[in-house]
């Protein structure tokens, strides 16, 4: 018993618009339990989508459409699925009352093409649509076989999701085992690093675990299959604390939880505040700092010295050291970090400095590589150097504020830790 | 002759990711003339993505693989798919080399994982990944039967697409019916009386002009189809000049261009250089106008006046102003914009004071309240009040930062233009 979800129109085929429908129901169907391996996108076209039914029908017992349920002629869901079981279309005396109803509430005429919308198979149910006009049908055209359609709108079909098919599957006896998930995030360490660290889980089969990875993160989903969330939790959370244990400072979150928001616990805790000096990110690691609500509790400001007599004027870096070791070096970052610390006032200054290209590069000094500051208010200042490689400049800045946010977090981490 | 565009991965399933590959290559394929019938999402699992291989390869002589080249067990792709046509994979020699040196220029060490993505099916091509770790394959397992993998990871995807798998689509003829595109971009006016402005245009057919709306910002896409990019041209050019001249100063650029890259341009056209002043923004602003490479020619640096104290401290502004007007008013911004061109001696200075919520509001400065200043070397200063509603604090934060270089880009403008 798996469900398969069938979406229908031109316009996706056509990258018109992003199909954010077949992520919704692929969550509603997980956290339902219905097992869901196939979703196929076919055109308003007869024969093709014709053909995607037939196929899906042969590897599944629940079909899910979207779209093609309007009133215009290139809407062709429900008349291809009659078609396809050999079953007449019937006009729906209760659906042409309810599009008349629907509307005259909105002080409209019903128009003559939406009659089309009152056809359904002979023998299929009506599942209601509680916010457009045209419903959707729910139909068993042969045993062990059960269509359900939704319209192409997306605040329609979910709601319509919602409302009436979640119910109808409920009572089909679906939604009773859960699938829940914790997804781990890791910082500072690669995605093969850390998969030959954590090698021994991927065998698992409940929870299982699989591994992610995206600019800079690589992050592990724990899911378990079971009755209730209590007993997946129970069953996610011994590996969950060993993988935990096993990563050490590279872990440094779950779920929800973004650098910005653990760094942002962490220094709230120590009832410790943070200051900027940025260069290459022109202001981009004061931006995710700040991006959290009530940031003000921690965060008092910044410099952005993009020009070194910037640097000079606001920070105190020494010309000496801008002539001699350059602006993107170890020596500038510290003197970056210790000015802005001392500057604002604050508990810790991080600074940035590095080149973000696509210019600027040299052979000693090349594009990606940066320097991160970290001052603390003892006066005691660490350094650190990334080479991120001759990529994008987006992607070197916003590495360069992520790393900066990240060395932060592991020194508040170990202080916290006792580390 | 179709392409078919096959998404593997067990999170698309899971909804976890949003499908955006499959927009992108539904666009790229239909911008090629190649057309595309049919899209499928399947996890990673061999069994079934033999399946979906199978009936794929019936239907199309082009399929498009994105997902499931990583360095994991869950990473089935590529051998599924020479397992299918019994083919042999063969350790590819050049592919280690590549992966190690990309290792290497990160300060990283290949691991024994990674090894895996250097294995291809005997007789196929490399597909190279100019920013990721594996490259893909371009393969004929058969006569009228090409196979082209990507990997999951988007950016890596979008970069690979368009340096490798565009020049090879052409080399075998594809894109000589072009559809050519010229996007028209408009701030401060919203769609409705944009498209009221310009309604004529959409009755065009060749060109066609269609409207498309984003946070803060209107489009006018104007698309022809032609034998030639020359011919399009010509459609389009004398569309889009009667257009721009009725949209004003509302349009700002097109295509690439963005608020950014148009005001470095009218910057390093006046020889005129700028810094930020900015509270709720906390960066924003500066991490937008050093997004262009090259922008060290224009921009100095700023102050991130996030607590009162460093508008005091650093920008000078009045301790009176803050307690009677508050952080958020328009005198408090000119204080602010006055204060960073000033001290960081540049021709002008721009600051942003405001409450991105989603506490903080009250009924007279309520959430959304953004104060904007723009201060000139004469010291003239100009403050704007914007009202952007309760929404997300992300959202306010946006539109504070594009707001003010949309008010810099019509200063600039107004001035170029002697109006």
């Amino acid at each position: 018993m798996s469900a398969e979800v069938i979406c229908v129109g031109t316009e996706l085929l056509l990258g018109d618009i992003l199909n954010s429908n077949v992520q919704f129901l692929a969550k509603e169907l997980a956290s339902l339990g219905i097992p869901h391996y196939y979703q196929t996108v076919v055109g308003d076209n007869p024969t093709r989508l014709k053909e995607v039914i037939e196929i899906a029908s042969k590897r599944a017992s629940i079909l899910i459409f979207t779209g093609g349920l309007g009133p215009t002629p290139d809407d062709l869901t429900t008349e291809t699925i009659a078609n396809l079981f050999d079953t007449p279309l019937i006009e729906r005396y209760e659906i042409i009352e309810d599009i008349s109803q629907k509307f005259a509430a909105r002080g409209r005429i019903m128009t003559e093409n939406n009659r089309k919308q009152a056809l359904l198979p002979q023998g299929a149910d009506i599942l209601p649509n509680p916010s457009g006009t045209a419903p959707g049908l729910l139909w068993q055209p042969r045993p062990n076989l059960t269509l359900m359609t939704f319209p192409g709108v997306p605040s329609e079909m979910k709601l319509m999701w919602r409302e009436t098919a979640v119910p109808y599957l409920k009572s089909q006896g679906w939604g009773k085992e859960v699938i829940y998930s914790r997804m781990l995030r890791f910082r500072g360490i690669g995605e093969s690093a850390l998969a030959t660290k954590v090698v021994k889980f991927f065998e698992l089969t409940n929870p299982t675990v699989a591994p992610y990875a995206s600019l800079g993160e690589v992050r592990l989903r724990i899911s378990a299959k079971t009755a209730s969330e209590e007993e997946a939790i129970a069953l996610i959370e011994p590996v969950a604390q060993e993988i935990q244990k096993i990563a050490g400072l590279d872990y440094y979150g779950s779920d929800d939880a973004n650098l910005a928001t653990v760094v942002a616990d962490l220094l709230k805790q120590a009832a410790e505040t943070v200051s900027v000096a940025e260069s290459c990110t022109g202001g981009g690691l004061g931006s995710i700092l700040t991006s959290i609500a009530g940031s003000s509790d921690y965060f008092r400001g910044g410099i952005i010295a993009y020009e070194n007599r910037v640097k000079i004027d606001l920070l105190g870096v020494k010309t000496q050291n801008l002539e001699e070791d350059g602006a993107v070096s170890a020596i500038v970052a510290q003197q970056m970090a210790l000015g802005v610390q001392q500057r604002l006032g604050t508990d810790w200054g991080i600074s940035i400095t590095g080149i973000a290209g696509p210019g600027g590069g040299t052979i000693t000094k090349p594009v990606g590589l940066v320097y991160i500051g970290l001052a603390d208010s003892q006066g005691k200042v660490d350094s650190f150097e990334c080479r991120f490689g001759n990529r994008d400049r987006d992607i070197i800045r916003s590495l360069s504020s992520y790393t900066a946010l990240d060395k932060l977090r592991r020194k508040l981490l170990a202080k916290k830790l006792g580390m």
